[in-house]
């Protein structure tokens, strides 16, 4: 089944006609930064060449920051995106594309696709955590997301893992997000430090051996390892696929959140730990694979 | 549909022809304290005269408590019967009552009977908590019991809460269980006041307005109404439904952990808190259902 699939992001938005994940052709533009309505034109005269070339694509997934109302396809807020609060996208884009357009959360429509077509592909449930300037995720079972009563399921950097924590962006103490997220970890570099610091700086100076730095990197895996744990403890995926910026450094980080893990599995059945595989065509192969495996 | 439950306690055995939801017939035996074969034949002979009398059951379900193996249909280990260690119960079971036997966790069959029947019924997702000596739960989308790949989703009460708080009973820091279950509050009544307490006292005091069962009571409230916060931000279900002994305590209780979970919830949406309405028959319900709507 061929379905197009729109990655809407904050610098970019990148449409792509895909067939059973494999990408058969795309287009990209920057994203406009001057409201709703220049959103949507953008997408549409990004789409619509593509999709006279392949007339049989039945229908359209979009991806989106959010958060957003799924079940009325409504963008709720979009962080990175001006003039984007609470607009009726998918009404919008429906006429002009012609077909039935279904919203997804980037988070879950990039881990749809490493579930279907990436890093967990051949496994019943996986769940898909994204480490990057903040953390979220998505759960698939089956052939589908798990998108929630609200479209909340799977945001997963927002769980409390130590209440009395310091506090989020969402003004909450403890969350996951506010103790292991790139940006955790650069505010915790830059008290540390005395000055201004990149989550990069601290990661290069764990690796040259700082002890502090080090000390502010294995703080967060062992947090993220807690929060893998409770995910078994929850949901039990076959998989974690895990993707982000902060994935880049590699096995450094990566076994010592493997490590924390394992130290709160203590008898529990352990996952595959995986690396996100589709880069950063995830968004738009999720996007396209949601419109043909869950639309309306 | 036509199936069977049966309830495996650790002091009785409930057996029951169940109709969608509701039971035809049913029976109740001890629970054999002399080991498997014992309470193999126990649940053969309290089984065949309802087997014999409704021949059109289809399947049976059995709730047991675990660790288990549902796909092996293997009893790792359960804490309150001598001698069940690894037993299969399943292959033991398929002979003598000739039909499909589906091995269920007790937490997970009583909270699917609530999710079909009782109090999450004409909801699509649902998690059912069970605040017990221990906290256990199940989760549920659709007509499905979301299992996990090794039978372990819904072992909420392990997920950790406070990283280097109490230690539990699986020797893990800081899990909601080992904070806020009825066995932690009597620890906790013991610690503060010097003697063996039971959770009633605790409770009791408390109600009375005794300030440090009341701070006991209300610490247990509070990681407990995280626990369910945390639940909204990685399932998202409509419905949450509280069971189990401790919400015998009603309202006094069940208004504290609400209140700590909407202070986790600031801008998140909020599902619906219900108690469990089947009482002791949900299990055995449950388990009819899981024969039914997930078996082999």
């Amino acid at each position: 089944m061929i379905s197009l699939g729109i990655d809407l992001g904050g610098t970019k938005i990148a449409v792509a006609v895909v067939e059973d994940g494999v990408i058969l052709d795309r287009a990209r533009v920057a994203t406009p930064q001057t409201g709703f309505d220049d959103v949507v034109s953008a997408i549409a005269n990004a789409a619509r060449p593509l999709l006279d070339q392949y007339p049989h694509v039945e229908a359209v997934g979009l991806g989106s920051p959010g958060p957003l109302d799924t079940r009325e396809g409504i963008i709720l807020f979009a962080p990175n995106i001006p003039g984007m609060d609470r607009v009726p996208i998918v009404a919008a884009l429906q006429g002009p594309l012609g077909r039935t357009v279904v919203l997804e959360n980037d988070a879950n429509a990039a881990g749809f696709a490493e579930h279907l077509y990436g890093a967990a592909r051949g496994f019943d449930s996986s769940v898909y955590v994204t480490l990057s300037t903040g953390i979220g995720g998505g759960l698939f079972l089956g052939n589908r997301v798990i998108r929630g009563a609200h479209g909340v399921a799977g945001e997963i950097g927002h769980t409390t893992l130590l209440p009395g924590g310091p506090v989020g962006g969402d003004g909450l103490d403890g969350s996951w997000e506010a103790i292991a997220a790139g940006r955790s970890i650069a505010r915790d570099g830059g008290y540390v430090f005395g000055r201004d610091m990149t989550t990069e700086e601290v990661f290069s100076l764990a690796e040259q051996g700082d002890e502090k730095a080090l000390r502010i990197v294995d703080n967060a895996a062992s947090f993220t390892g807690i929060g893998l744990a409770n995910l078994v403890k929850t949901f039990d995926p076959d998989a974690f696929v895990l993707g982000g910026g902060m994935t880049t450094a590699g096995d450094f980080y990566l076994n010592r959140i493997k490590t924390a893990a394992q130290g709160y599995l203590l008898g529990w059945p352990e996952p595959v730990f995986t690396l996100a595989q589709l880069g950063t065509d995830a968004g738009v192969i999720g996007a396209a694979a949601v419109a043909t495996h869950q639309g309306a």
